[in-house]
This record gives C-alpha cells, structure tokens and sequence, in this order.
C-alpha cells in the first residue's frame, strides 16, 4: 500500500506530499500507521540541513505513534500484535547481536537503524516503518497518543541520561532549560523524587516551571553563583554555549554535567573547575530498548505529561515553523 | 621532642633547616619518625608558590614513611602500635563526621587536613604528625620504605582512579605520561588485569613502558589517530594541555578520560566528541582511607613498586632541583 509521506526536497524548502512504494517487509520489519509524530528541534535541523549530514528528499519525524499494521514473519507474536497501538522512535532497529546490544546498549549499536537518517522514510507519513521489532514499544493504555509521541524522543532523552547516571531519589539536580526536552526531565526528576530546580535564562518560565515540579527556580547566569556546590546532577537540555565553569562550580563534589543539547560551539572550562571536586562531565544518547519501556511505565504511572499543541498534518508547515522558531510550548505534534 | 624539618623560606629559596616544637599530641593524633620521604612534582610547585596558595617557610613532602612514635589518647591500639611501620600522604586526616566522610570519600570531607598544606608540617622532616590515626597506614611486611613512599601519593593518585571509575580487567585502557605517576598506573593496570597501551610524547619511554607491564606503546600524537576509538578508560599522568579531541576519539562509546595530571590551560574540545558516543571526563583525587589501604595491599600481592632514585636528606636541595627539572627516573625519595 503506498504510503504518503510528507517531504521537503531541498534546505529552506516548502513541505511537499511525497508517495513511495514499501519494500516487501522483511522478518524483523514492523510496519506502524502513523496516528501521531511529534515535532523535535532536531527535525528542523535535519529538514535544515543544520548537521550536513541530511539526504534529499527529507522526510523527518522521529516522535511516531500509531498502530501496527503489519508484522514480519520473525517477530514474535506474543509481545506484539496487529492493531496493537505503539511508538516509534529516534531508533527504528539495532543489531541485536554486537557488544553493544549484547549488553543492552543498542544506542551504540554501529548498525542501529536511526529513524530519519534513513532520508524519506522518517515518521512525517502515513506510515513508518521499524526495521527491528523489538524497537516497537507498546504504550501503556493511560498514556494518549499525543502525548505518548513526545515521549519517544524528549521524554527517553532526558529519561536515559537520569537512569544511566545513578542518579538517586536522595540528590538535589537541576535542569537547564524549561522547553521541549527541559519541561519534561523537571517531571521525571521531581517524580524520581529529587529535589529539582529549574534553571532558565528568562524569568517568565518560572511559574510553568514549578507547575511542572520544580521546587525552586533560578534565573541563569545571576542565580547560578549563589548555587555553587548545590547540586548532585545537573541536566543540560539547551544548545546554548553555556558558561560551563559556572555550571561545573554548581556541582557538588562528584557531581555530574550531563549534556543533553549539542551547544554549537566547543566546551570550554578550566582543569580545576573539573579535578579537584572530582566532577563529571557527560554526553547522553538516546535509550535501549528496555529502557524506552521503563520510561512509558514510570511515565504512565506518575502521570507525566508532555504539554503539547496538536497539529492536523495538513498544517505541517505551519507546525514546522511554530517549533523552528522556538515558539512551541512545549511539544509540537502532528495529527494524522 | 624538637622537629628537625627543611623549609624554603621564600619562592625560589634554598632549602634550610627549620626547628620547631610540636603541640601537645591531641587525642586522635599520631607521631611518625620519619625515615623516607618521596619528592612530588608539587612539592616543587609549593616550595616556588605555582599555585599561589604557599604560606612560607614551606615544609613540603606529603610521602612520608616512618615508624610510629607516638599515639593520641583515643587512637585504637588494636589498630596501630608504637614502632610500627606506616606511611602518611597528602592527607593526613579528615572530619569522619561529615556526609563525606561517613560515606567512605574523605578526600572529599572540607575539613580534611591536607600534610602539605600546613605550611611547615610536612613530611620534610624527621617527624610528621597526623591529625587522625585513621589516615596512619600500616605497610605490608613486604614493601620496603623506599618504595612504600611514592605509593602514599603517587600511587594512590592513579589507584583511585582505577578503582572509582569502575575499570574492569577485561578493559583495553592507555595512560597518558610514563613518568613518576605513569610507571605506576602502567603497573597497576597490567595487573588489574587490563590490555595496556603507553602514550608518552618520546618513543625513548617504549623500553621501560614495557617493562613496566605495557602491552603497546603509542607516540602520541602521531600514533594516537590509528588509536580512534580504541579505549575503554584512558588515565591522563601529564599536565601538558592535550588535544583533547583526539583523545577523547581514541575512547570507545561509554569510555572515560580520567584526568589527574591539572592541565596548565583550559580544556577545549567539541560537543561532539564527547555527546554522541556518551564519554565521560572526569577529575580524580586522592583516595580514602580505605583506599589507601586497598592499594598498600594490591601493590604489595602484585610486586608493584615504584622505580625510585634515593637521596640522603643532606642532599635535599639536589633532589628537588632533579624533580624540578623532571630528570627523576622515576620517583626521587629522600632518607632520613
């Protein structure tokens, strides 16, 4: 059946419909009907051509939600089924079989399938496919499609980069940014059971901020000073070139940088900023498989939500430029 | 009983003897006599204030090793004896009351009392006092002083980053600098059971790198390309400002680049060097008591020793010149 997708054929270009004809599907494919995709910044980078890395035509969208419509002949049916409402996300497929996802790392996997890197065949479409079935997450009945699509990117983003660095109930972290990724690691933070503070550059996200969880809020850089030594963890969701001996001197000792949000220009810091705290400075990745479950569990049951604005897909364009230009409070997504 | 130590009266001074009588011995304290003490690349740096945190007259030296001589009302006999044998380091005692403290990490505690920091307490000198018996350690039998000493900084500098960054034998690991650190992070590492690759910037280390337990041995920077993605944990010895991008692309996905050489300049390198592939980079310091012991105990069950050149305490202005201008092969170590 064809599907129809949503492209753009060049950098700076109008959204245009595009139809293509499937491959036949291979035994470890799963074939979604998209319902909903959320809108990510990193969509406009890739329709952008920001990264340099994007191939014409584009088709984005990496926030799918939607029900399986078809499944190959090894997947295996007791863990999914046809009709069955699912996500898709960042990651389409992995090996299964190297080190890295022999030891539930599949993000590392150096054949992991990334969803809109593979040029039209992005989750902006009628359908997308997954070329691993065990990349297919169920979403759990609480959880609604518009909201659970945010989740599959934003939501596992922030989510990983918390459970994979021991980050512990007991801590005081602090989020860097109140937007798409930010407004969602608040929630997951506050009901990990730390004690969170936002941090924003402006003063006016203060009260969406505490709604969210937050237990207390600073205006960066002027409230940053009088933090220092304050946190276990601090969540850097931006792509701000931040000042980061400032950032590292709000750690505790042995505290963690965790970097979510790619700055544009280089990190830049002094060793003693680093060394004698013995702090950390990390990047974060999307999840594994496992861990994308984890997150819908503990989101559905703590009742974390992403805050989003629907878009029927005939208004793509428009979506597109709402979150292009950081207008997007705080999720984008599109209804099909 | 008067001290006999040797001070620097002011940056750039010669070195001169200094008289002092000590304190009543307070209930947790411990005297050492003196019998060994190692010279460290910061002795120096605080006998010329390149920190600019020396308070003149300087007595340096924080790898003491000596007997002890005399015991506080409250240190538990059963654990320490006058006449034993013991080494002090570069912390010589800690609150063991506070979060840090009570948690297992006093190198983290703020009132923990730094041997070289007292200005003229250290362990240049025929008696070093330690504010806590608990940061006394015995030495195994089998270690000979000479030895024990560089172990008390040197060693557990690089032991501790072995050991709290989670380093597991089956990791391919480099260190950065075959010099008074490196040759015994090399040592520790082969017997941790790791695949060992020496970096040092003069192929005229090769020989005793692998001596020293090294199963490769690389140029840097030359050699450091073929090396992409190679490493689960690289140790940096050095203090040299490293292209940090390149050695944080010579770790494979998860590595860590631990740094415990302080860098003269800032650190600099890309986002993405570190994002993608979730690499850590991280600080270390000294260790724990307990670690302290853990290492005392590894180095002495693996015949891990320092290569040290000893110097009667007469000829102390000669050693340090000899530190001072990093011609010591590999450890210089004053006798009393």
């Amino acid at each position: 059946m064809t599907v129809r997708a949503y492209a753009v054929e060049q950098a700076g270009g109008p959204v245009q419909p595009l139809e293509y004809e499937p491959e036949p599907l291979g035994p470890l494919e799963v074939d979604v009907a998209v319902t909903h995709c959320g809108v990510c910044q990193t969509d406009i980078g890739l329709v952008d051509d920001v990264y340099g890395v994007s191939r014409y035509p584009v088709v984005a969208g990496h926030e799918a939600v939607g029900v399986v419509e078809a499944m190959g002949s090894a997947v295996d049916g007791t863990r999914l089924a046809v009709g069955q409402r699912v996500g898709v996300g960042a990651v389409a497929g992995a090996c299964f079989s190297c080190e890295w996802c022999l030891t539930g790392r599949q993000f590392l996997c150096p054949r992991k399938d990334d969803t809109v890197l593979r040029g039209d065949r992005g989750g902006f479409a009628t359908r997308v496919r997954a070329s691993d079935w065990r990349y297919v997450q169920p979403l759990p009945d609480t959880l609604a499609s518009e909201h659970a699509a945010p989740l599959m990117c934003a939501g596992i983003t922030v989510f990983s980069a918390i459970s994979r660095n021991g980050v512990r109930p007991t801590d005081r972290v602090a989020v860097v940014g109140v937007g798409g990724l930010g407004h969602l690691a608040i929630q997951f933070l506050a009901k990990w059971g730390c004690h969170v503070t936002a941090i924003s550059s402006t003063a006016a996200k203060a009260d969406d901020a505490r709604r969210f969880g937050a237990h207390e809020f600073i205006v960066a850089e002027e409230g940053l000073e009088r933090a220092a030594g304050s946190f276990d963890f601090i969540l850097s969701t931006v792509s701000a070139d931040l000042p980061w001996d400032a950032y590292l001197a709000a750690l505790r000792p042995q505290g963690t940088l965790s970097v979510v949000g790619v700055p544009h220009g280089s990190f830049s810091f002094h060793p003693l900023s680093l060394l004698p705290g013995e702090k950390r400075l990390v990047g974060g990745v999307v999840g594994s498989a496992e861990e994308n479950r984890q997150m819908l569990d503990f989101a559905a049951r703590h009742g974390i939500r992403p805050v989003v604005e629907t878009f029927p897909v005939a208004r793509i364009g428009e979506a597109l430029d709402h979150v292009r230009h950081g207008r997007a409070r705080y999720r984008a997504v599109l209804e099909f």
